[in-house]
């Protein structure tokens, strides 16, 4: 389904006791773009951001650097749109079919998995499409 | 690139020391359908499952529950074969591109991601299409 902002209070009420939070209260969430599958990056979310996401239909993470919420894309522009939530089964990690504004990657590239295994250590597969300072001015997204 | 069997040790050396493990050795890594995009699944690995994995070409993960290596298919066949290892921009979780044999989720569905958030809670979006107990016999996978 598509999230339409706005899920209603019971929803999301119903979802939440569906998710097996870790010790530290959070759960790991996958943002893969809806449409072509790509695999944008991964990050957390406690019970607050998560219901946040499902409000009002952009994603918030919840940053273990700096403790606090983290509204992918507030200082950067490059917002994520929650199009569908699902739940593995065990429930203990989210992935989110997403349309992404712009990148996904603090570097500037559409996701962060851009270094892949090659004969001999890692190779970058995809360039900066933006720059990061561009992106930030100076303040990072997370 | 196609992680074939038997990937070096330098290269296993050069990918180990640039994934950021966490406080318990460990790190996410989730499992992509290499061709149709499809996520299957997340688990984590450890430093031994993941050099066993680059070096069989066939995943390896770490069972948190059982705390031990945990050899994806191993009592039920499903495997998954290692097409190719992509590190995240903060080399704290992993993307694997896999070829699924048969089922991903020890329900016996392709994906483990089969709930979806729909008005009033989760629906399941994909059936089972082997019984668990023909995967298995008794015994779960991981």
């Amino acid at each position: 389904m598509n999230v339409a902002p706005g899920v209603d209070d019971a929803t999301q009420a119903a979802v939440l006791a569906a998710i097996r939070f870790d010790a530290a209260g959070l759960v790991p969430a996958i943002a893969q773009q809806h449409d072509t599958g790509e695999v944008l990056m991964m990050a957390w979310m406690n019970a607050e951001s998560l219901r946040e996401s499902l409000a009002t239909g952009r994603v918030c993470y919840f940053s273990r650097s700096r403790n606090a919420l983290w509204r992918k894309g507030e200082t950067s522009g490059q917002i994520q749109r929650l199009q569908e939530l699902r739940v593995d089964c065990d429930g203990d990690t989210l992935l989110l079919l997403v349309d992404q504004t712009g990148v996904a990657c603090h570097t500037g590239r559409r996701s962060c998995f851009f270094r892949a295994a090659v004969p001999g250590g890692l190779a970058e597969i995809a360039a900066p499409l933006v720059a990061p300072d561009v992106l930030y001015g100076g303040a990072p997204d997370r």
